[in-house]
């Protein structure tokens, strides 16, 4: 397979505009789970920035459990990220969930985020194939490790051969968490294949309190970044409020990191 | 929602064509996990119609874990579906895989099969709301009962009433088994949704011996019918052979079925 | 292995002083949660037993989550237990929890029974390997067919071949039912061994609705008997009332289980 | 609850003869899953010792899924734990299996501890309940937050209020670990609970190349120590060889958790 370590023995360095992912610089995303408005999405980007973070995340085109849930502002969430982004010199990651919106998404941003739920969306993966951007593929809900690797194959066979994996922990009989974030799947990437993976504490864990300690566990378990939910007013968020951190907890949280990565030979 | 017995407390019975699922009578599915070919559908269809089955099933679009695994005759496999059914008097259940191929394959199916790695691929859930034909829609591999009942929901939302539900396996630590068959969400869907639910046996264990032992139980359980791969020559099937049981053993299942079904007072 | 049925082709029928299980009659064993006081044990007895139960169920010695949860009347349930079955002509079946309560145990129960907690407790498992009565050995929580079959084997090498296995559900994702009842269970154990196996409903779901489907889907897949938790007034029981049945629905249900038993040409 | 934070805010550190376990020094436990003999403990003690241990592991009593697989040495395997932990001023942490068993084990070793398969066996945990001696109380294999304290909950009832939790794997579906490792429950265990958590990498995952990154982002998640299984020669091990290290990859993995710990402020 064209994902495997053992005919691309070196780690892969995917370079998005500058900003290299998967060398000894840890990159860290950050942003609301949903764009939401203009003074929502710019307030968390200044602040993120400020903090160390080097790209913006949110969403725009959000697959929801319930067709009557809040779906994302679509086009207008696009420019929205892009414009912000710009604004503080950060990179955009955002969803795609339809690969009639290729053209659209690559349009505004710099990774195209593929969802846990189209983890197994062969033909997105088949229409990322030929795109030029960088893929962020999350694991699906309850993906193997060899499904996920087999995914990304789609891609490269494809052509694009930028993908980083995105663990965003699964599905077990556990409920106090929201899903059961498996770090072990950084070391068995690592070990399996060249490219580059992150890791979502916020996804995986659901619980604000939990954001700090896996993330620094993220770091230590050799992730290449981390993507982590930030919202100016959590208690208000259209979506994944519970989960998401302010924006004095995500600056504190970056100096932890800093001492983290630096503890085992990297930096942030 | 729509799909909750609270707002419609009857059954629904969906009319395929005169076969109606969701009464009192048990409506078989039988086929081949893949069309391959003009003589193994046609054997397969001469036998299964000959034992019972009102509906033919087999894949043209095959979503495959693997990109470099066989991924279906397409089109042409749709046509082949099309020719051999109307032969037997069958009507066709396949599945799409993309929503741009519905125009196609609602051209030559009769009802269109969402497979479980698309339960959630919200844009042909929606695409499918649009649909003047019944959906079968199968269980994600870790999806809950409410998730799924929120994936019938965009159907449902859509415009198109039409939804089987097809229980086909869930993930858990288990490995004997290739799924573990969750024959309560059979009872869970009947107590808590209006529409039909089938069961898919051949998927939901990955073993041949237990696919006449799990359909007698599916039927017992409430089942409004059962999808089960049958293939002329298991050993060299192109996929799913392992689980695919011949014809005569199908033959012979079919009359344990009708003394089940009569059991519980329906009738096959 | 002893349990395999690779070395015992044949099926093995348990005797429980003249209760047959494992061959062609389905046995019924019934009976609160936990034994309460006589008269609860009382009306349940007379009522399962002229329903067609053989066996009655009730815990004496309960293992709970919570140390503070009621614990079980413990050797006073057992005298109620056999007291009362004695009275109707049925036999016992209890949870002995501890290998120091063998020889109480033993004295008032026909059936002894090593709940899922205690599957891989291996020195009660050795201890009963010594006893010369049935083992009733129900599945650990999340026990594979290997480990359970090994935890048989751990009776049998002790020198005590009467084991029968129980089927009770295990732990999954799904959040709707209590466990997920596996079934296929019942064909894998049917497959890879000669001892008999039943089917707990009623822990298997944790659903009351659930117990009729479920009952009758598991004679369909070949089980040889269900345990089924009856309680005169479910809304009051000290444990697990949401998951018993009343008096009255055990009647109904015991009819059509002897329909669905004739056919797949057994008895009742 | 009396093992909840709620009615003990502060931290409780539990004093194994001088060594501190639940304070700002984190505590590595080392040494092979079975005692074999004289010779392979003497090696590995000596070795674990000067790269840091200080505490000695080794199973005398052996849970094992096959009544045919090797058992331990029993109370010679405890004799040299204690004759060889004491030539190098280590202390002893060992399972105790069977309730019968107590006055034996405490006499040797220094912590007791409960293995997964025993996590819910509430009668060895009343007794250990009566003990003087700590407890390491390991997550059952699917065993929940809630139900994990709630075991701890039976021993703290009991008058013995040094417990230890050991996050040790739970199951899943994923089969390239031998079970996924929860560190979340670290983070769970910190908010809920007053008293110290640990974590097996070894078990947890069941790979050699994962216990390095898996033990770094144990600490980094907040664990006050960790138990690795290291022999001498992993590849001739009578149990668990595949997940053991070498004492070379100790020693050059306790260098690095050194990094680790003191970058969240911690030494070792």
């Amino acid at each position: 397979m064209l994902v495997s370590r053992k005919i691309h023995p070196q780690d892969t360095i995917i370079d998005v505009g500058g900003v290299k992912i998967g060398g000894d610089e840890i990159i860290i995303m950050a942003g609301p789970c949903s764009v939401e408005n203009f003074e929502q999405l710019h307030e968390t980007a200044e602040s993120v920035k400020n903090s160390g973070a080097k790209i913006l995340r949110g969403g725009a085109f959000k697959p929801r459990t319930s067709p009557y849930d809040f779906q994302g502002l679509g086009k207008e969430g696009l420019k929205l990220l892009r414009e912000v982004a710009d604004e503080f010199n950060l990179k955009v990651v955002t969803e795609i969930v339809d690969k009639d919106d290729l053209e659209l998404v690559e349009k505004y941003a710099d990774i195209l985020q593929v969802g846990s739920r189209s983890m197994q969306n062969f033909q997105l993966l088949k229409a990322l194939g030929k795109s030029s951007k960088p893929v962020l593929l999350k694991r699906g809900l309850s993906a193997t490790i060899s499904e996920w690797l087999n995914a990304a194959e789609y891609i490269l066979a494809g052509g694009n051969s930028q993908v980083i994996f995105c663990e965003r922990g699964i599905r077990t009989f556990e409920t106090y968490t929201r899903n059961t974030l498996d770090l072990s799947a950084v070391a068995a990437i690592k070990e399996l294949s060249h490219l580059p993976i992150i890791v979502d504490p916020s996804h995986g864990t659901g619980r604000r309190k939990m954001i700090a300690p896996m993330s620094k566990a993220a770091i230590a378990s050799g992730a290449d970044g981390l993507i982590i939910e930030v919202h100016p007013h959590p208690e208000v968020a259209l979506s994944d409020g519970v989960q998401s951190i302010t924006r004095d907890d995500f600056k504190n949280l970056m100096t932890d990191l800093v001492s983290v990565a630096n503890a085992i030979g990297k930096k942030i």
